[in-house]
């Protein structure tokens, strides 16, 4: 147990949108939401999982909805009460404690601002370990979970619970009230108990996204490396190209950022190419025609001067970028796992073949 | 208190859509769940207002969408103990009874195949003494209720809860739920309590709705007057028109049916022409040019030979028709009243003004 302040939430925020994988949303907005809550209602107390007792009600906070939207259509500071106040009266219990369901940099943020607002402590653990576009796509599925009941609050004070046959049918429904909505909205999913959460949750998810983001604001202090292997060396990354963007193909369409970045080689790459398709999340990474990378290991798009992650919706001509793939989650590379959320689910026609062995003999 | 079975089912499915003033559904989609539902089940128990407590639970229930939709996408079996489960939990306490929330072929029959399947008894009162196509039209919007907590069921078991901070904002994310789930699903709304029933409701529906079907199925039975005459006394109805159609324009949009149905005189209106316009109900009937009847008074269109209403989805070309007026519940023509269901919400520019002053000096 320890506390989560204004300093702390600096680092998540930035950690978090390097796992994000180019979705989770923009971290600054997230910031400015989770910065407000605390500086309203004092810091959060973060739980290691082991602390949630079993049979305590661990409720999921996210935003669902297409980030780009979020920007212009901010969060408010009473969907949280009226969430609570929903879950609670369905349930018929207290709500234990929250809990993020992706890492990401909106989706780490709201549950702080969520906890801080309602003065329940945060679990240091989500359900991905990345950021992934649809709401089936957690590790509790694996578990067999539902997502349902889940509970969908909008800015206005409108809200819903669901409970539905399959996460397919949850995901069709909370999208059309999404986009009714306005395109964005905070729910609460996959509601568990501790003793599941503590089985199937990616721990410890909270504390990596701050010790990775404190590393990135870190990256050019240390003097027996270049920023850039310091920053492969902390993320554990393998790099797979750099360029600068020549083009940049998006479409939102059915709630979802879907898109393609086109980059042309600079420095050790010049003279080559390569391109990332994505749906919210980076999808595939190709390099000179050949995939490096697929989901769901993670592909990220970085700053080559500040090595801040540039979200799928922040990407522009011209900027310069480092595309580099993080191994995801264990448990995403079971067949379960890869029913969820592999290539062939997103229409990406190949086989998942794990990014070091895609990398082996240098990508 | 009396008992519903399969002879009363077929008389009140014919008044009730006769009150649904062309919409309300199919009354044989209607009644074919109603009777399989007491065939498997057993006839229903009718209670009158009186007899509910006042603290007790009353859930009315209806399917929302496209009438049109129905007729294609059955209701099953399931939907109402869903609905139970989940209208039970969230208020955590059981349902005392069911009742429907507006006459017509369909909505008439849902709640007493409800109550039915759930053992349940039936209330003897309606929101609306009518049907209408939005969900706040309502008597007891006047009340000052909220159609939330609104509870929504597909045939596949999916299901929400809705609480919302307008009806107006019920409406909107109900009717993307119900287009998710494929234009047509169950709902219960405006549940309260027995004595907000009993205060606003529209009481003796059912009744009055089993008598006009009983009557109209023996119109051809008197002698000292002409079907015609038989059906205009015991309907008090306005006789406005009588024609054969000549041109449907339909419209499926927004999960309603949109029309207008042009009609050429005969007999008594040879050389005359007529036109009414709908949105699921009718809104206006116009004759030669000269409005007659606008919403929320009742017109409805039957059968010349048989008297039998004519739904709009089932407005067909060379279909002869006579067009007649009924008064609607006082309480829709008070101010707060024409605010809901006036012709000016359905952009119909015109006063609303009472249709038996409209008809003074003959139609």
């Amino acid at each position: 147990m320890r506390k989560i302040g204004i300093p702390e939430i600096e680092d998540i925020a930035l950690g978090a949108a390097l796992l994000g994988a180019g979705g989770g949303g923009d971290p600054y907005v997230g910031k400015l939401v989770a910065i407000g809550a605390i500086q309203e209602c004092g810091p959060v107390t973060l739980l290691d999982p082991e602390e949630v007792p079993d049979d305590a009600l661990v409720v999921p906070i996210a935003m669902m909805g297409a980030p780009t939207v979020l920007v212009e259509k901010a969060i408010g500071g009473n969907e949280y009460k009226t969430l609570n106040d929903i879950v609670s009266t369905f349930y018929g219990k207290p709500i234990f404690a929250l809990m993020p369901i992706e890492a990401g940099g909106v989706n780490s943020m709201l549950p702080i601002a969520a906890a801080a607002r309602l003065g329940l402590p945060l679990v240091d653990c989500d359900g991905m370990g990345r950021a992934f576009p649809e709401l089936q796509m957690v590790t509790f599925t694996i578990g067999g979970a539902s997502a349902t009941p889940m509970a969908l609050v909008d800015e206005k004070g409108n809200s819903c619970i669901f409970r539905t046959i399959t996460n397919k049918w949850t995901e069709e429904m909370a999208r059309a009230v999404t986009m009714a909505c306005g395109g964005s909205v905070s729910v609460s999913l996959f509601t568990c108990e501790g003793k599941f959460m503590k089985q199937y949750g990616v721990k410890e998810i909270v504390t990596r996204s701050e010790r990775l983001g404190s590393a990135i604001r870190k990256v050019k202090e240390v003097t027996d490396k270049t920023p850039e292997e310091e920053f492969l060396s902390i993320t554990e990354g393998f790099k797979l190209f750099k360029g600068k963007i020549s083009d940049v193909r998006r479409e939102v369409r059915a709630g979802f950022n879907f898109g393609k970045v086109m980059l042309d080689g600079i420095g050790d790459y010049k003279s080559q190419s390569a391109y990332v398709e994505f749906q919210n999340e980076n999808l595939m990474a190709v390099v000179n025609d050949k995939i490096l990378a697929t989901t769901p290991d993670l592909i990220c798009l970085v700053d080559t001067e500040t090595f801040i992650p540039v979200p799928t919706d922040a990407l522009k001509y011209g900027k310069r970028v480092m595309v580099v793939g993080l191994k995801c989650f264990p448990l995403w590379r079971t067949e379960e796992g890869l029913e969820l959320v592999g290539p062939r689910y997103f229409g990406v026609d190949t086989d998942y073949i794990p990014l070091e062995e895609r990398c082996k003999g240098g990508c």
